[in-house]
């Protein structure tokens, strides 16, 4: 049923949700209303006392009462959380035992330098992707049940953030080394910056979303938070620490890691379904430069840190691979998102073809032979 | 370990931590400053590149990084943390079948009648509830070992909405009709309303917490939300449910609201916790009188509420039981947060002496029972 491969992977999605906009239409032309399809964009105020009609729900500048949960306009966004609960997972419940060893007496010099740098990078970017959504996002949508599933994304980033605080304990890293690396190298820096930028121009609570320009960077910041955030750095971000755990090494910490990185899946097909409402039900025309300069500067970011992080490469790893899976994993977003070009033309293939089997790994096997059955709350989930 | 009926129970805080304030500071005089403790009063620019001194960190009005999660300089904050994370549970794990035969073949119309609305106030005030944790007080914490629990609390508000609308769905009942209760019944909407215009004044991202009228205004909300609306309204508004679970009537829903009741236990100590460490480090005089018109309002606001639920009263419970123990539960609260004067002198006794046995229940004797012990994650836990 679930696809953790592939963020709007089309059988979560009932067939009259799957594509509200075409590409065209998300780029440059308004979004035209389909033939017979009623779109409610004059909202009703909340002065009458009626039950909400979930007609009249919007995902940003609605007007219903945000307090009335169900009827539901958006069932797919319920059905989010829902699946998100049934996965649930604490760093707890993963044996960091050998890893403890790993580091000590087997990883090399280069790949401590990796560990910890990767480490680094993600322990900054999911508290920075926490406060995105719970701090810039959620409270602009209003319809309750898109902010329920964002509650249960916040909770996760800050799930992730005690993974790798977990990590660094058992491990018996300096916390303050690793926690202030961002500061101290640029290059993990620069990454930081680009999300932060974003984040901050979309911190103001006064932001009126119905001024057109406003409108565009709010959604411009969550296709960068959703595309390419959490899309593709964090997506590809794991892989050097899974090149690792097939050689047998850290493969507590990847472990870890594979939880985080179905959690970021669905936070990424979540952003990427929101975004392509928000365009349909506000008309919105994408604007195609910035969307060129967005993939441009992720990309320059990316090299740059890629470069720090492997400039000595590992065995089984390096720079070129790892670059080559960004372009292609975000040529692959371009296309969920509906864009009429790919950011990176011949990027067709991935350059680590082991990294959506390790997504889409059946995690019964391995984790919940753990746990009584009956957690997993039936059949509800299918990982075929 | 951990006691479920006191909000601020002894055993989880350290002696050093437990009163960094004494009644009369936090009531007519500064909070001074303990003989030979140092606080930090001016805050390090983050602009340095070292890491993190735990000691500048601030609950309000901090300029340490938001990224760095550690060094911790509230161990307890984190603490609140982990143990969430240790009791984790979803509406699913509770058998309901019993509770739709109870509804439409054992309950008398009154007692249709105070179920139904007390499932109303309760699905509007815990999205109230997320909301305000979530988009007025998270983001003014400059501490992020603060901000991780809120996340968690955040997520757990939204899994007590799913739980309301789990028994709406599971008995059956008209959606519509019980989300927008209250709206159509003033006893219900006023509760809502007092808690809507502190979060109100609160929500605004501009608010300059170190202008002391301000700052005084975010307190009083702080504290209306964790003694108030959590300790008091949550606390004591799930006993009629509780009545009809003693006379073996809708059992699953009184263990839902169980696992809800511990839950914002949770967030009434926390809360009281952050708000006397913000009265310590900004050395802030509450202002009596409206702490008195707090109570005062509150109590007015439960009183018609309660007269409304319960207009003929059940079998086990009526509206004086339920106002006795509000005024009860409130005196407690009001010396956990340090108050020199209790709001209700007489309610020294409760009149629901069967509450805190129920909020102390060992809950493994007949929820984890259905899970491997596993799941518990160890010794972490002890209910005695």
């Amino acid at each position: 049923m679930l696809n953790w491969d592939d963020p709007v992977a089309k059988p979560m999605q009932k067939p009259e949700e799957l594509e509200p906009i075409i590409a065209e239409q998300l780029l440059n032309q308004p979004a035209a209303i389909e033939p017979g399809e009623d779109i409610t964009l004059s909202p009703t105020p909340a002065t009458s006392q009626k039950p909400v009609d979930p007609d009249d729900k919007r995902v940003i500048n609605g007007h219903t009462d945000i307090n009335q949960l169900a009827p539901f306009k958006y069932p797919w966004a319920w059905n989010y959380f829902l699946n998100a609960n049934k996965n649930h997972w604490t760093p707890l419940d993963i044996n960091m035992a050998q890893d403890v060893t790993d580091y000590r007496y087997k990883l090399t010099l280069e790949e401590k330098h990796v560990y910890e740098n990767v480490l680094s990078y993600l322990t900054t970017s999911d508290i920075l992707a926490m406060r995105n959504i719970g701090l810039a996002v959620m409270e602009k949508m209003s319809a309750p049940e898109l902010q329920i599933y964002q509650a249960r994304q916040v909770y996760e980033e800050s799930l992730h953030t005690w993974t790798y605080q977990h990590c660094i304990e058992t491990i018996g890293l300096d916390q303050s080394e690793i926690y202030n690396l961002y500061r101290v190298v640029p290059e993990i820096h620069q990454k930081i910056s680009v999300a932060n930028r974003r984040l901050d121009s979309i911190m103001r609570s006064d932001i009126d979303l119905t001024d057109p320009d406003e409108l565009h960077n709010f959604v411009m910041a969550y296709i960068f938070f959703a595309a390419i955030f959490e899309g593709c750095w964090f997506y590809n971000g794991f892989s050097p620490i899974f090149a690792l755990q097939r050689r047998g090494l850290m493969k507590g910490t990847a472990e870890q890691l594979q939880y985080i990185m179905r959690d970021e899946v669905m936070h990424a097909s979540f952003g990427i379904r929101v975004v392509k409402q928000i365009i349909y039900e506000e008309q919105l025309k994408i604007d195609m430069n910035q969307i060129r300069q967005m993939w441009e500067e992720a990309h320059e970011a990316e090299k740059a840190y890629t470069n720090y992080i492997l400039k000595d490469p590992i065995l089984g790893y390096s720079a070129e691979v790892h670059m080559g899976q960004f372009q292609y994993i975000a040529n692959r977003r371009a296309g969920q998102l509906g864009l009429s070009e790919i950011p990176f033309p011949g990027a067709e293939e991935a350059t680590l073809p082991w990294l959506d089997e390790q997504a889409n790994l059946r995690k019964e096997k391995n984790f919940f032979e753990t746990r009584v059955t009956e957690y997993q709350t039936g059949g509800a989930l299918s990982w075929d």
